[in-house]
């Protein structure tokens, strides 16, 4: 497949407070560097960080105009004189993160997510001052680093979520040793829940579902939960007192869902890991709700390249799927705004 | 050694708005069992936990009267017909934990001191009604499991601190895994973070303090730490951002010491573990302050016998000693006051 001339167009928030109300403007990409290659976008899922940044949720100071999206898959386009991983045609992803220092220890251990100094792949500048645009648009420049194959046999359509969402629960069930013989604890059933009840599954550990109310419970269990439970209910937490080795929680429990009840299911020293990133605080505990089960309550930021082909190898191989609606990228508005009001059953992608 | 007739006396508070003013009370220990020690005690410790206790600060509901006193040391004096562990003359020490259930999957793992139904040495009742007396007193009565050697060499005024301030340190220190090669954030030095210093050295790991002024900087030094941080400074942290796995924390955070800084200080995944127990509230923190590095907020509470057996062997083996002042018990409501005016330097214990 010979290069091909890119346009450079995207979907653009231009005012936090009209955030459902994205206009196309052209754009001009990151400086071409050796390492560089271009991709066409064809897909980009919509992320809970999409709007948690344009609503202004996570902080005012939004680099306006802004082209979200974070869940890209495409084709290879053009390839820079360095690039060794890709070549043009092949079909590839960009999750939440763009670029990263490549000096530190962070960057040299597999934990280039962590890197102090990394570049989101929207609503950030590259050290040089270059804006990075996200993927609700024709096309993406990225460092091979942050470009991954897509495997064969999955479509592009599905596979855009995995790069965020999919990942966001992966990375942490790998780092806190999610395995058979484990009790998995999932809270909320949503974009990344759903990747998660699925994952945990895959990774031969018994899942436990906390959902506000039972309205899921049947999709719950169809992607894989042993159990489903209504937090709803006051003692909802009780049966399940020192049961569960990891909860990995997809929901915001600044609101509704009682972090500290939560925190007594786990086992002697299991950790509560937040997937979410709510834009309120969490909740204030008291020192006795992490001292009684020597609990831990972890934070999570994406993952490691190393992570992400470990995620679509076991993703493969157990038939972890996204559940996705799709609409056209003019849409996104509307798009947007379904998934402000809860109504995606699992993920938005938009073509 | 022959059996001894035990006088059952203690120093009890019997009001928490008037704490420092204890009464030598006469008091009926809990029924005798089979594999029940009784123990004259020859000396006891002050924990921040006594002061906790009788303050009402953790909550009003006190038993009262109550004689609080948990790191005590004494002679076994009397053993039950099941006891095999120990012999009447023999040095003994009784930790902040006087029986657990002995059939959950903690007790059966090592793991009593996270036992759903541990009875604390005060403040507590057994399952049968009987009161759990504390240290305050001529005499202790406990099952052997929760009765350890002190070993040759070691005097019993200085073991006693071991006991609660020294365990409440090494077990989260054996749990997350420090060791040579590692760096330890010890946040405050006082009863248990002189403990802290101390086996970190010994542990083999560099030993980072923080403080809030530098007042107790030749101290810290003095006691093993390689670096000490003055946290009154407002950019503390900058210096140690990712440089910290392991932080054990024996201050109050919810005072004073910001603990979004101090998590900053993490390496990637590593782990702030909450030794102290405050009155108050943990500050809320964000979900962002945890995913910035995926660190790991805990909790812990005290440590297992296991643990305390082989706290002991490395405090005899890297010569780590407590630091403490001795008072006669009568003085008892004068040494809580010094407790709680954090004039110690760095443990009262009380003969």
């Amino acid at each position: 497949m010979s290069e091909e001339k890119l346009v450079w167009k995207g979907y653009a928030v231009h005012d936090t407070s009209r955030w459902d109300q994205l206009k196309l403007i052209n754009f001009e990409p990151k400086r071409m560097e050796d390492y560089d290659i271009d991709i066409k976008i064809e897909y980009c899922g919509i992320c809970g960080s999409d709007l948690h940044t344009i609503t202004g949720g996570w902080g005012e100071d939004v680099m306006l105009p802004l082209i979200p999206g974070h869940e890209i898959t495409g084709h290879v386009v053009r390839v820079g004189p360095a690039v060794t991983e890709f070549k043009v045609g092949q079909r590839v992803g960009v999750g939440a993160q763009i670029c990263s220092c490549f000096e530190c220890v962070p960057c040299k251990t597999d934990n280039e997510n962590y890197c102090p100094d990394k570049v989101d792949t929207y609503n950030a500048k590259y050290p040089n001052g270059d804006i990075a645009w996200g993927g609700y648009g024709t096309a993406i420049r990225a460092h091979e680093r942050f470009v991954f194959p897509i495997p064969d046999g999955m479509s592009l359509d599905h596979a855009a979520p995995f790069l965020c969402a999919g990942l966001t629960v992966f990375s942490p069930m790998i780092r806190n040793g999610l395995g058979p013989g484990k009790r998995l604890g999932v809270v909320g059933v949503g974009g990344l829940g759903h990747f998660a009840i699925q994952f945990g599954k895959a990774l031969g550990a018994e899942v436990v579902v906390f959902s506000r109310s039972n309205s899921k419970e049947k999709d719950a269990r169809e992607l894989g939960a042993s159990h489903f439970v209504a937090t709803a209910d006051e003692n909802f937490a009780d049966p399940w007192k020192l049961k569960l080795d990891l909860i990995i929680c997809t929901a915001d429990v600044s609101k509704g869902i009682p972090l500290n009840k939560l925190l007594t299911t786990l086992v002697v020293n299991g950790r509560f890991i937040m997937a979410a990133l709510p834009d309120d605080h969490l909740p204030a505990i008291n020192s006795f709700e992490l001292a009684n089960n020597g609990a831990l309550l972890g934070g999570c930021h994406i993952g490691s390249k190393k992570e992400i082909l470990e995620m679509f190898k076991v993703a493969v191989e157990k038939n972890v799927k996204s559940v996705i609606e799709v609409r056209p990228m003019k849409d996104v508005g509307q798009a947007l705004q379904s998934v402000a009001n809860n109504r995606v059953r699992y993920r938005m992608v938009l073509k």
